[in-house]
């Protein structure tokens, strides 16, 4: 395995794999990994022959008032698990090798990224989608893995592919959880013990609303009532946001039926988690 | 030479050239190609060892009140034309394949955009970047061809080029011009013959500020006073701008000195015309 952190290494290695046919899958990361980002190594793993991982804190989709400054940064240990799971090539470039000091092209994949989460971070998914760009025209990888936690940030990647003629593939991989059910995020080692014991009901709400819907709820107004209920009434979370939306468009939906996501964003205390379910009904 | 409209089509033949190492080179035009053009491809036929030519009249670099209708399209001429020059590929897509109706995803290159012919068209660049990313995703090119006549959408290609790291050389070539000194333009073909006539002062008064500076003059506000005063007196056109700015940042000069641009943008009638020329000083 080789960490790489400059663009013409990166390039010099990459070029001749790519005129040999190799496949490269690439997952993207901003390090601080856990099991989510191994179960797309591993993947990755099993479908190509290069997987890269980027391991890159992006400036660009944090707010002024956001945690760029403390998110979780642990090189070493996110190298020695890189390596237990067989990457072949770290991408650690540094922020002022991506953004040079005149910097002014963004990517931006509009209506999309102005709802849920964008609604609360402004700016938050064209940082996303500008640094993926230059991600996938460093690496030029065959397959793109993403995780369906941050199921509109996957959504907006995808689209972005698609509109943008990127030959890429896009996989979207499960959720990975802990035992109790929260969603893994690097952001999960600043709860509080109290919040995190708390913080399980935001997916057992998701499963309890799955199954109303089983068993044959359709109105999305009573569901997120119930979700929203649910969670405040046993937590000390803010909820951002609860919705029942078309899992493509993002539209918010009267009735539950068709290609369905049911997601959420809480606050406890400046901690910030998201969730989310699909469904098909 | 093949005339491809389908990505499928397209990427199927270059997939195997990449992987053999050929350099290809692209030309992105609108079509109603002239002797501007054929520059352009000669210089990629001598550099590269696969030629292409993109024709697509792109809809989103047009506002509202523009030309999009009326400019020049002749798909029969354009391929004997390119034929003689030896291209390769035609490239030249349906306005629906390009943008599919739920099409949301746009590159910009802010600033920059916003200035020069960017102020009189609003949108207009927005329009380029986004179709020039989606060509180099398209046809995968080494080296871009670029005609200095478009100065300004040159330097916003180049830096959207450097910005978002793809792997693609730009070439930008001198502007090719009729024997009176008006610079080609696919749009010289609306001009009345009056207007014709009076045409060739737009680059005499370029040449002019140019001999002028050459002779010691530093002051732009008096360089660009005489090329206006050039034009209105012996012209029925309406001047948008007369500009002396920095190469690189199109910054405004008070004087004259560095890597400088003067450019001009003038209607006759509703015909739009540029030019520019390029000093060191």
């Amino acid at each position: 395995m080789k960490t790489i952190t400059q663009l013409k290494t990166l390039r010099n290695i990459l070029c001749p794999l790519k005129r040999t046919g190799k496949i490269i899958g690439l997952v993207p990361t901003m390090g601080a990994l856990h099991e989510g980002h191994c179960s797309l190594m591993r993947k990755a793993r099993r479908e190509c022959d290069i997987v890269i991982i980027s391991i890159f804190v992006n400036p660009k989709q944090f707010g002024p008032q956001e945690d760029f400054d403390r998110y979780p940064r642990q090189k070493k240990k996110d190298e020695l698990l890189a390596q237990k799971e067989n990457v072949d090539i770290i991408w650690h470039p540094s922020v002022d090798q991506i953004y040079k000091k005149d910097f002014l092209t963004y990517v931006e994949v509009e209506r999309l990224s102005g709802l849920l989460c964008g609604k609360s971070r402004p700016g938050h998914f064209k940082g996303v989608t500008t640094i993926v760009t230059k991600l996938l025209n460093e690496t030029t990888p065959d397959i793109l893995y993403l995780g369906q936690k941050d199921g509109q940030q996957a959504l907006i990647l995808k689209k972005m592919i698609t509109d943008l003629d990127f030959n890429v593939k896009v996989k979207i991989c499960p959720t990975i959880r802990e035992k109790d059910g929260l969603a893994l995020s690097s952001r999960n080692a600043f709860l509080t013990e109290q919040q995190r014991r708390e913080s399980p009901i935001l997916y057992q709400a998701l499963q309890h609303a799955k199954k109303d819907i089983l068993s044959g709820e359709r109105n999305a107004q009573r569901i997120i009532k119930k979700i929203r209920a649910m969670i405040t009434k046993t937590t000390s979370c803010t909820i951002d946001y609860v919705v029942c939306v078309d899992k493509e468009t993002l539209s918010p939906l009267k009735n539950i039926v068709g290609s369905v996501m049911i997601a959420l964003a809480v606050k406890f205390g400046n901690v910030r988690l998201i969730d989310n379910i699909l469904l098909k009904v």
